[in-house]
């Protein structure tokens, strides 16, 4: 075993090229370990386990810096700067996050989980120490399939005034998390064939040099190419052609699977986990085949995510014209729908909450001064959804819900949830962002709206006194609990509402409240600060009306329990009683 | 006169093209009539005649569609379209925006007004066209400037997957705001200089066809080449070059200047509005180069608007490497920033607030996640800024103080913003935003505290009862003229609070407030959906205390009076008094 005595990158550089390709089967074996047990990004690792090594091997990391973008892909970096432990023993599988951490290491510097960031925060890395004077190599790793993002293409275009050393890797493994979409991947497959040559060439009409290795599961070419580069005194891009999943067979087959995993049996490459409920990914593919079965003008839009709204392959097909995933370019996919729904389509955008933190300016300036009707599906917008700092969908309501005209929606059942997505698809006055629900599928027997057009009406579900609770969204579920428990607590009934309208108050009901009411109690799923109980808390300000907010405090949570979550914030129907009664 | 006659794009449509050199002659003139009365947006119309002409006269808008990048060089396009007199006669300048404006004229599709958006507003209208089986042409134009936009370079990526008729005009002048900067624009020098026939193209490695046309001033050449790509049945890159401010010597030689004016004498070119008190724009610059010249390690990054902090060129040189123009690519600015924060520099990025808009997901992943000392300038982030709807600098507020680890500062004045600024850049714990002041400069004799690294401590200005004003920003101001007006009315004088801090509560002090006061009003100036007041409602909701929340209501505002705007939201001293007592 050669990774066991690996505890820092230095001590790879003894090894044989031999002893390498040894290592590197080490590190593909701890990696299916792991992530068999465990699940993650499977795919991105498994292509990168040479490069990892070349790079540690060439470089002198921590002086020498390395960003990975996204740092999906940094597992094998890990491995090799002290965090071997992680992946060979189950009991440490937790002792790291699955992107880079500065909290874990000095080999990382940055916090990263969203893409097209590295060459930027790399850019600043390599700014400063210009500004110091000093000499280090700094290194930014970028997947092909982040190179579409504009914070990347921004970067990248930046990069060449940077007038000093500077490596960009291109880790390019013709693979987004899906197919890669987007015209520079048609470039990307030129410079391939040519092994580089192509005259038309997107990184030099971006004022980069350039290299590239077609052999880039290869640690002795790897390592040959970058020790040309290495202390190279201007930007270079070095474009290295890998394969995504290499070295476990189902994931070098079905890249999209194998992309990121849930855990499997490595015999098989079947999932051992199952869940056979039913899936709101699946529920809204569904329903839009449905919908684009019917009418051609409707269009379903994703961001590399399709499968978020449940678009596996075999319905992307089925739906042809009228499904488009725009690749890593969600500020794009924004303004594209504005456009469509002026023209008289029908567009339906939809990822998650935490991405769709790229698109604030285009959600105003793009589609809310222009008052178009599409609709924007914001997903795992929940404390139920991702749980790495960098993947949290708590802000979107802050976020979106104070940009003037938007109309915010906050289902609180399928039911609902369906009811409000067809009226916003066929309706014509507002552009509308409707919050998937996110703490399981629940279904009501009972009837919901389908006309949402007089907006702001919130919804009395049971009409008592004394305390009102307004439960938004997938809290509604906490307030029909705490509803219960108030009356059994006070044996006095109080008013249960789902709000439904994240963007405005229903005025009229507020002001009624104040009748038969001294307590208001807000629930929502997403952090105090900036969002919905506050404009209640602000209504009620001048009343004597007392108003509880219940919600997330703003913090960047990570990897967290949900309960533990629920605690802290007193969301439990215990604390809340007990703060109010 | 030919200008006269025009109604309506057909009109041209008889002329010779002898007659059309006159109409452009005469467009010029009737640009710099209003103007040199009025100011706007001068190089970018004067550059764009003739190609104006040609697009009217080989497409049939509002058929075809145009969608003008920015839109501030639609001028031209407007006096085609209808609103000739809005240019010719004094009476009707204000008839029109700044800004493409669909409720103007059905030859406007979108409110546009920041940059690198139109590639991807057009591709929605052609994919909805397609969906629904249409023919018609779509045309978007967009000047170099905007091409270093990340939403810009993910539509032209994406725009080689339609499939279908769609037209990129590249109206290339060599210019941004000021210069251009990063590595595509050596790509459009070399496709300049070899009359597009470089092998190495921008627009073919994103996937595109392309056709170069030198001469874009010159109309029969213009017509000849949009003839050529009329009705195509792909995407195509028509890429011209013309020149900024042509046809008034003033604008061409000094591009920068005339980039926008203000209202001048035509003989001379001079500006006929003066001013010559301080602005924070000097004021900035001239702090900032104080801190370049002892400071190695400190660096002033700006995104295309270099004197929005006053840089202007002979600052920039003099600033050198400390001075970075990112162009327009504010994602990567601030991802930039924290970057070199990390590496142990002492970055100050500014720009606009409603720019700043692009930027959430960059403060919150790149920067405040990973708690860099980078600082962030907001400026015009005020009712007082700019007042066209797409350049409102009223919603920073929600936006930036919502995020986690944010701090974001409040200067009630100029000292204290020095101060400000001056602890931000020698502090290394916290990334701060600082919203510069926009009510006027105003000076004060008393001592400000040097210190504010002991987070979210309110400032009494004055202690007194009853009433407490928390006074935010530039509204200190209002607070201050509304506790005189307290006093005199009352005769108990109201405690006067300067927040300074955005992103928290001193609950000590809002505790504190509770002992002798039963009334608390906050006053921001921006919208109050999300803003500041609504966290202290929320402090005080379950309270005794009333709050009264005073800010601007969240909508979109255009060209305003700002005594009308203060009206209507009640922000006057007599109208916050009837409200109150």
């Amino acid at each position: 075993m050669y990774l066991e005595k690996i505890n820092q990158p230095s001590d790879i550089r003894s090894l044989r090229y031999e002893e390498l390709d040894q290592l590197a089967a080490e590190m593909r074996k701890a990696l299916l370990h792991k992530l068999s047990k465990n699940g993650g990004h499977f795919g991105p690792n498994f292509g990168m386990v040479e490069a990892t090594i070349a790079l540690h091997y060439v470089f002198n990391s921590p002086v020498d810096k390395f960003v990975f973008d996204v740092s999906h892909q940094s597992y094998c970096h890990k491995m090799l700067t002290g965090r071997k432990e992680s992946f060979l023993s189950e009991d440490h599988f937790h002792d790291v996050s699955g992107y880079t951490n500065p909290e874990e290491s000095e080999h990382d510097f940055f916090n990263v989980g969203h893409t097209s960031t590295s060459v930027s925060l790399a850019c600043g890395l390599a700014k400063a120490r210009d500004l110091k004077g000093d000499k280090e190599n700094i290194v930014a790793v970028i997947g092909d399939g982040s190179l579409s993002g504009g914070e990347a293409l921004e970067g990248i275009d930046f990069a060449s005034e940077l007038e000093s050393n500077f490596i960009i890797i291109v880790n390019d493994n013709d693979m987004s998390i899906a197919e890669n979409h987007g015209g520079l991947y048609k470039n990307l497959k030129e410079l391939r064939e040519s092994n580089g040559t192509a005259a038309c060439n997107l990184f030099k009409a971006m004022g980069l040099d350039y290299v590239y290795l077609e052999e880039g599961n290869d640690i002795p070419k790897l390592i040959d190419t970058f020790e040309k580069v290495k202390d190279i005194d201007h930007p270079i891009v070095v474009h290295i052609h890998t394969q995504k999943g290499k070295g476990y067979k189902p994931a070098e087959e079905h890249k999209e699977d194998w992309h990121w995993c849930m855990p499997f049996d490595t015999e098989t490459g079947k999932s051992t986990v199952s869940f056979d409920g039913e899936d709101y990914g699946q529920l809204t593919c569904d329903y839009l085949m449905g919908k684009i079965k019917k009418d051609p003008k409707v269009v379903a839009i994703v961001a590399a995510v399709p499968t978020n709204i449940g678009f596996t392959e075999d319905k992307r097909k089925e739906a042809g014209k009228q499904f488009v995933d725009v690749g890593i370019a969600e500020e794009h996919a924004i303004a594209m729908a504005s456009g469509i729904a002026k023209n008289g389509g029908k567009p339906v955008f939809a990822t998650h909450s935490s991405f769709m933190q790229r698109t604030y300016d285009q959600l105003s300036q793009d589609l809310c001064i222009n008052e178009n009707p599409a609709t924007i599906l914001v997903n795992t917008a929940s404390i139920y959804g991702m749980n790495d700092v960098t993947h949290l969908g708590i802000y979107d309501i802050p976020l979106i819900s104070n940009i003037p005209n938007m109309v915010y929606l906050a289902p609180t059942n399928k039911q609902e949830y369906f009811a409000m997505l067809d009226w916003s698809i066929e309706q014509d006055q507002y552009p509308v962002a409707i919050r998937i629900p996110c703490n399981g599928v629940i279904s009501i027997t009972e009837d919901v709206d389908t006309d949402y057009s007089d907006l702001n009406k919130y919804q009395i579900k049971i009409s008592g006194s004394n305390i009102a609770i307004l439960a938004l969204g997938d809290f509604f579920d906490i307030g029909e609990k705490l509803a219960k428990a108030v009356l059994e607590k006070t044996g006095v009934m109080p008013t249960l509402i789902n709000p439904r309208y994240i963007t405005g108050l229903d005025e009229e009901l507020l002001e009624n409240l104040k009748k038969d009411h001294t307590i208001v109690i807000t629930l929502e799923d997403g952090i105090l600060d900036g969002g919905f109980g506050e404009k209640i808390a602000r209504f009620y300000g001048p009343s004597d009306v007392k108003v509880y907010n219940y919600g997330i405090k703003k913090e960047f949570l990570d990897r967290y329990a949900i309960e533990d979550v629920l605690k802290e914030n007193h969301l439990t129907v215990p604390q809340i009683l007990e703060d109010v009664l």
